[in-house]
């Protein structure tokens, strides 16, 4: 998507690479949105430590940095002993892999990458294939979120006020991203809108990352506290929910997302708000039977005692401080600790319909869809 | 309540008066979770700064600190003449009354203080009975809490997990408290139970007063960020809701607390939790006809676009920095704004039950029960 750069507006993937210096680029989240820089890994075991270390997150830019990181291993190989070469390609296939230990997108993303390049009988070859299946893998993951946009922009009139929860914006994909692809796709049909950016506290995705996506695009937004949904809602002031997932169940339709997502449904269903899930195809689990059993993530109690943030020293008033310097804040009580679930599962009663790049389904649609949504057996 | 200062235990009250220094003490609660301090204001124009600038906050804490600054300025006068004196009580009326502006009660705390010094006939009389109305009134509010806390204890069996927002706690009053009144007589009864404190953002006066407090009391409690509530509740986490209120509309039973409240009422009503409110009778308001009158206050958006807390740097890494300063950083994109009401409304179909200091009411029942509730017409 577009970033302004000091005035001039130019067009980024989260994801890229560079062929003649063999290096994956990504926008160093890490500083976002307080600082805009583009990195770019020299070798897989860097471009490993970059997925582990969350400079680059989200399910759909992680794979394709794998995809991406499996091609540039594969590319540094020299020499033409192919049964050496294929050994190679496993140690980066491996150390990628172990990069998340927990996320399913990088493995799916090279395991497509490993079996395209097989076609190739030389060395050579199977280095080209790699790199044209690591972008096809990254175009196609933009196109179907720019299909999510297509299908999800129809929901969107205007003057329509419109709630988001965490970041499930371009930043997590290679582009456009999923809940957000809507809000791009009605903005370029010419559409007027608001938006309002759940903080999605403790990490605060929503506040710098939804956030800072939105005010590039020059999308009407503010933030809230996730404790204001609710009045608003009640006030009659939102007439949408567009969230996204980290996994959904096609055969019940329950949706997993960041904490907060089951609660802002639960207050759309006692207004009558829709409540929309956008998902690209990946993110849908046809093999859980509940979603009671997905495992929820209990993180670090750091995020939920204290907060990351510049330091404003015009109100902080510290010596010999320059504002701007990145911080860790501890916000709580010293002495107390904290509970910190990452993730709810909303059920499928309370969701209106999930948008996804074949066409927004019913949540109970999606296994009897499953054909069209990509479910083989 | 008890402080641990350094293995010692020690009783204090959120308000107090020291009459040799003439001096109103207050906790310094800006400081807090991270310090703790007594600060004893000169004189009557410093009392209204302390509560200007939320040294002391909490409508029942700021009625008393009102009350006792009316006594500390009256007791300041030299002189025999009623008249100069009665014109000098007016301006330490007026002074004290501007100093949070849209507050009610410290202007019901000194028009009692007000009414009972005139029963005095000279000046030293009227003096003397302005401070014993003053403790009279602080009395009675911590009496008012602790019967609120032997009603509400009632409610709390042992092993139960209980959710709280905000601080409703004895920093908000003379001493004890409102929602937390049935947290610490349920404890002096001996019963074990668990509190999940909100963080309550944007101020987060539950990870910082209500956490502080509940470690003081060594209640088992843990912070969680306001989106973990509806999980816990799911997944049948939470037993029991009690929260305080701003105001309560006695004919109506609708109750307007801090941002969140609504929120938490809905899905303790999905949940079939039981969600009770605690209030001081000064909470009640009788004339109001409809929730959706209540003013909501619209804050400061810098609330919601950052944090104040202390500076953690062996994470934050700052060159020549120690730990421990206290900063505001800004954690949201800085080219985003914020919407940040300060309050909600909750209807009282959500309301289970309303805590008062004489018994436990349905919200219907306040208006049928107005003379037991001190309403006078």
């Amino acid at each position: 998507m577009n970033v302004n750069l000091r005035g001039r507006t130019e067009h980024f993937r989260t994801v890229a690479f560079d062929a003649a210096k063999n290096s994956v680029l990504l926008i160093e989240q890490r500083l976002l949105p307080h600082e805009f820089k583009i990195v770019g890994t020299k070798n897989f075991r860097e471009t490993a430590v970059a997925i582990t270390d969350m400079v680059v997150r989200g399910a759909g830019a992680i794979g394709a940095t794998a995809a991406y990181g499996l091609a540039q291993g594969a590319h540094a190989f020299r020499g033409r002993d192919l049964k050496k070469f294929s050994a190679h390609v496993e140690t980066v296939y491996q150390t990628l892999a172990n990069a998340r230990p927990t996320a399913v997108d990088p493995v799916n993303a090279m395991n497509e990458v490993r079996r395209k390049m097989l076609a190739g009988k030389t060395v050579a070859e199977r280095q080209f294939l790699a790199l044209a299946a690591a972008e096809e893998f990254a175009n196609e993951e933009a196109r179907h979120c720019a299909e999510i946009g297509q299908h999800g922009a129809k929901l969107i009139r205007n003057g329509m006020r419109i709630l988001t929860h965490c970041n499930a914006g371009w930043l997590a994909f290679v582009d456009i991203g999923s809940a957000t692809a809507p809000l791009y796709a009605a903005q370029a049909q010419g559409k007027k809108f608001h938006v309002f950016c759940d903080e999605t506290r403790p990490r605060s995705q929503g506040a710098t990352l939804t956030a800072w996506e939105l005010a590039q695009q020059k999308i009407s937004h503010q933030i809230i506290a996730d404790n204001a949904a609710g009045h608003l809602m009640q006030r009659g002031e939102i007439d949408l929910v567009i969230v996204g997932s980290d996994r959904t169940l096609g055969r019940t339709g329950e949706v997993a997302n960041k904490i907060g997502t089951y609660t802002k449904a639960v207050l759309a269903a006692r207004h009558k708000i829709p409540f929309y899930v956008a998902i690209p195809l990946s993110t849908i689990d046809w093999n859980l039977k509940r979603g009671f059993d997905i495992p929820i993530e209990d993180r670090h109690e750091s995020e939920v005692l204290g907060a990351w943030g510049v330091i404003d020293n015009s109100k902080s008033k510290i010596k010999n401080l320059k504002s701007g310097q990145r911080a860790y804040v501890r916000v709580a009580n010293p002495t107390s600790g904290a509970r910190n679930p990452g993730f709810d599962v909303t059920p499928a009663e309370l969701i209106t319909g999930i948008i996804t790049p074949a066409g927004i389904f019913q949540p109970k649609e999606l296994w009897q869809q499953r054909r069209k949504l990509g479910h083989t057996d």
